[in-house]
């Protein structure tokens, strides 16, 4: 309808939708378009405007941004907190999130909104939202479905700006209700069916989850649909000492969702690293915009959850939502840059790397161990990781050998047997992190009596390097408990150290991969003429109708396609026997007089 | 050369090799055939017979076993040990090893060899192997290279009936003379390049390594080729309190072999899951024959390790050898019933599930979470894995929903919702764990605030269960600092506990494939006749010598191939015109009067 409306000339629509019917309003912002809403009683009349060429889209999308974020103040900056549903049972979830806000050190005013009671755990309870001593910016519900809308309501009347909604199990009609009540006041909703915010920022200490402990403040901002990954995230970053900036727990997504989250991490200051968990995109081209842009700042990962039926099905029925299908899923995270993992162990391990260390300019790895046998699972880790080990030169081989104990072997890896010293094990490790030919160093360390017995520590010959390095140093510790660690070195820095060469290879491809994509233009969305949408899915439904389970279209239907979407091709002809094929081969022959001919058999494709 | 003898009537070869050839004796021993040796001065005179079938095999190979374990008795139960080569100087490998195994608490006596000294920590030196007091079972070499030929012969000559060279960096010569040595005096020879070996037997303490610690008794058997591998999977398997049996680094593996290894843990009593990480296999129809009978007993776990180029390459440089080709390791691995695993990892995390829980019957999982997305993850790796997810019937729901909290979802997988209780989740796993439409259970936990405060212990539902379950019940705690933990349950076992749910898929779906194994019957090799190994060669060369590149045979010299092999074939006839056809049709047609006609069409493969 709009490309038919713009090559008319026409440059707005107008529409009517009713206030609660969020579907169509919904369908209206996911145009990507500039929309102008009004309020009028229960209607909403929206302008969509068409005239939008991409620095306008750029430019509206910067207003929007900046208002997106100021809207998230009172979500992510309050200066009150209530929570509603707060009571004495424990094991309640209200008062869960309370306690937490009360033991995190939230700098604000914090209330509990409960009839029944004059204080729970020390804070002091009003009977209603209304009868609270300020207005808060900030409300958690925390309070049974049925009387979730009750108190969106009553929140919206009083002037509260955000809601985050813990409460799971709304019905159709209640969640209609919520989203209404929050359109009408302009409130940010976080939720339903979360687990709660939290912004570490020491002014503020907002902790307003149920999570079983409060988060290291740090560098990473984390968005999660599922509060159950998002503790784990939570738990994970803490314990690496990359601790967390800011924590949205989306839940079923009603308002506040990832791409929220993206634009506040872009402009807080305080984060350099995203990590996202989405099992669903509300609005995937308004996301890829955003992540484009920010990965092009900071690094974006994310767990692609739901890449299997089972686990869609799964997906499916934990957001109440359908999920995006693997396809669409995956060519977003690629277009955008997002560094795309298949768990959170996954995750934890390349994000730490890529807090720590430089990214690497390209696949190739040295391998240096001082056990072979870890040499070898490093080497097949790095080459099943799509990383490559190049060869030395006999330069780099020579300079090797010079400083490592007899018996070392100065392959790729590098074997540099067990009684090599720490003062060895740095300068082989320093000399290939220099070595033009080499993008990153792995090296795998096994602990042996040897090493005890000298009071050499071959892990401190990793962290003690002089000066940080211009190439990522991963170290790989066969031993060692945790998944992945964050060794603090003597420039303080970090190095991260894993406990599978498999988890250093794979964290190093992501890096890898960011770096090759960092490395290409930004690049824009051309304005597309002459596309014939319409006739291209005649041409494919014509074939479908005819073979139901798809296949290759013969080279005419093909051309046909091609040319819906004006693709440029070279002349052709089509030829059935052999005078039409040479008639034809005069008629296009170029000024060489040369021609291709390409042979067709139905069903036929490999013609060698 | 044996089929054209065998069908000639022909019973045995005989043949004389120079005693250090070694290449040509290991020849003679890999062809799986009895073979009597007998030395005549430096000739070793070998007949080979080969008048054997699959009963005289086993019978034969059931003596060879039981003189193998024997020969093992001086390196696994020695009464003395000497270690040759221990110095003063701290950080010298066999100094190492002496002090192994005094603070290791080795019961039998022990000695330093080392002309130089009176002592070495503790421990009387000898000047030379024959001047001890008594002659060791076995003896630790750890001299120079250069140094080992000598003392492998003055062991000889002295006595001793096993050695363990951790000196790595033999040359030819000096690899050919420590063999033969040990041929001549009939000594078993671990290594060289090998880390040592170990016997946690409490009678003995043997602790012959230079490990950085000791590891803790228990019931996994390990052979590594790699010491850096070994200590990895020493120390995984002490902090799982899986511990270990007997440890053996086998470095070059001149002598000792995994199969040696797979015979003794066959027999020791204190064995009940083997661990192997093997880069090369010198004789791998011993070593099939060997494996597939213990894995019918016990669990053979490896580390699949050369997957690649750069990892082959790796293994080749590390242990001197041509590593297998995969192709063929891993048909091996299959053939044999062995678990193969592509990490140290995922060995651990599959040895801690075989180790603790019953096999599943077969690959249907329920998945039960008490967070919504951390159940996704779980579906998705359980499908990754090849496991699947079975719908529950509605019995089953009604029955799950009666002991769930309100807005619990019970699909597969199980959302409990956080609110659930101890006593309710512990239902709902014993309850699905008995469902007979289901093979294991997969409990992915997340710790949140509601369960702390009510002082419910969710993963305690586990491991309280009444009694031990007939069903695996394995749990994903996705904070979980470790990859895997064994927790202690009330029934004296253990649970264990993943922190992905991936490794949890993985390690469920090996135990799968092992029940699957079990159940299939032992099967028997039979002795086949009428192969013509030599025409099918022929076959194939001619095909290769037009197409370079390999194709499709066609369905004539197809046939002609599966003739050599004697593969029994319906009765065809090749037509290349209509009236051919017919006549064919008419010769081949069966009592019914039907023939199958077939279309070919060079290059073309699939006709529809």
């Amino acid at each position: 309808l709009v490309s038919s409306a713009r090559s008319e000339g026409i440059t707005a629509f107008t529409a009517d939708a009713l206030g609660e019917n969020h579907e169509v309003l919904r369908l209206f912002a996911d145009l990507g378009l500039r929309t102008a809403r009004r309020f009028e009683g229960p209607q909403v009349r929206c302008t969509i405007h068409l005239d939008q060429d991409d620095a306008y889209l750029a430019a509206v999308e910067a207003r929007g941004r900046a208002a997106g974020v100021a809207s998230l103040l009172p979500l992510l900056r309050p200066s009150a907190v209530a929570v509603v549903g707060a009571g004495r049972t424990p094991g309640s979830v209200g008062r869960a999130v309370l306690n937490h806000l009360r033991t995190g050190g939230f700098t604000g005013r914090l209330f509990a909104v409960n009839p029944r009671v004059e204080s729970v755990l020390g804070v002091p309870s009003h009977p209603s939202v209304a009868a609270l001593p300020m207005t808060p910016d900030l409300v958690v519900v925390a309070v049974p479905a049925a009387g979730v809308p009750a108190v969106a309501e009553e929140c919206g009347k009083a002037g509260v700006r955000a809601l985050v909604v813990v409460t799971a199990g709304l019905d159709r009609m209640q969640a209609r209700a919520l989203l209404t009540a929050c359109r009408t006041h302009g409130m940010r909703l976080v939720g339903p069916n979360c687990l709660g915010v939290s912004n570490t920022d020491p002014e503020l200490n907002l902790d307003a989850t149920f999570a079983a402990g409060h988060p290291r403040p740090g560098t990473a901002g984390i968005a999660v649909q599922s509060g159950g990954v998002g503790i784990a995230l939570l738990d994970g970053l803490s314990r690496l000492g990359i601790g967390v900036s800011s924590f949205a727990s989306l839940g079923d997504k009603f308002d506040v969702s990832g791409n929220d989250m993206l634009q506040w991490w872009e402009s807080d200051g305080r984060t350099d690293l995203a990590l996202l968990h989405l099992e669903s995109f509300g609005n995937p081209r308004a996301f890829s915009r955003t992540a484009r842009r920010v990965t092009r700042r900071i690094p974006v990962l994310t767990v692609d959850a739901g890449r299997t039926d089972a686990g869609r099905k799964a997906a499916a029925s934990h957001t109440a939502a359908a999920a995006t299908r693997t396809m669409t899923r995956q060519a977003l995270f690629t277009q955008a840059g997002i560094t795309a993992t298949r768990s959170v162990g996954e995750l934890l391990e390349t994000a730490a790397l890529l807090h720590s260390q430089p990214l690497p300019e390209g696949p190739r790895v040295a391998v240096v161990t001082n056990a072979g046998g870890a040499g070898v699972l490093a080497a097949d880790a790095c080459a099943e990781a799509g990383l490559v080990l190049p060869p030395f030169t006999p330069a780099v081989i020579d300079d090797l050998l010079a400083v490592l104990p007899d018996g070392a072997t100065v392959g790729n890896p590098v074997d540099t047997t067990a009684v090599v010293s720490e003062e060895q094990l740095a300068e082989c490790v320093d000399r290939l992190a220099r070595c033009s030919g080499v993008d990153a160093v792995v090296v795998a360390l096994v602990p042996t009596a040897v090493a005890a017995a000298t009071g050499d520590d071959l892990v401190r010959a990793l962290t003690t390097a002089p000066g940080r390095r211009a190439r990522p140093v991963l170290a790989v510790r066969l031993e060692q408990d945790r998944s992945v660690e964050l060794m603090p070195a003597a420039d303080g820095g970090t190095i991260p150290s894993y406990a599978e060469p498999q988890a250093a290879a794979r964290a190093l491809a992501h890096a890898a991969r960011r770096a090759a994509w960092l490395a290409q233009p930004a690049g824009t969305v051309p304005a597309l003429t002459g596309v014939e949408s319409e006739r291209a899915r005649e041409v494919v439904e014509e074939y479908l109708a005819f073979h139901l389970e798809g296949g290759w279209l013969d080279p005419r239907t093909c051309a046909e396609l091609l040319a819906c979407y004006d693709v440029p091709q070279l002349p052709w002809a089509w030829a059935e026997c052999e005078d039409d094929a040479v008639l034809a081969a005069d008629r296009l022959r170029g000024f060489d007089g040369r021609v291709v001919m390409k042979a067709h058999w139905p069903g036929l494709l490999h013609k060698t």
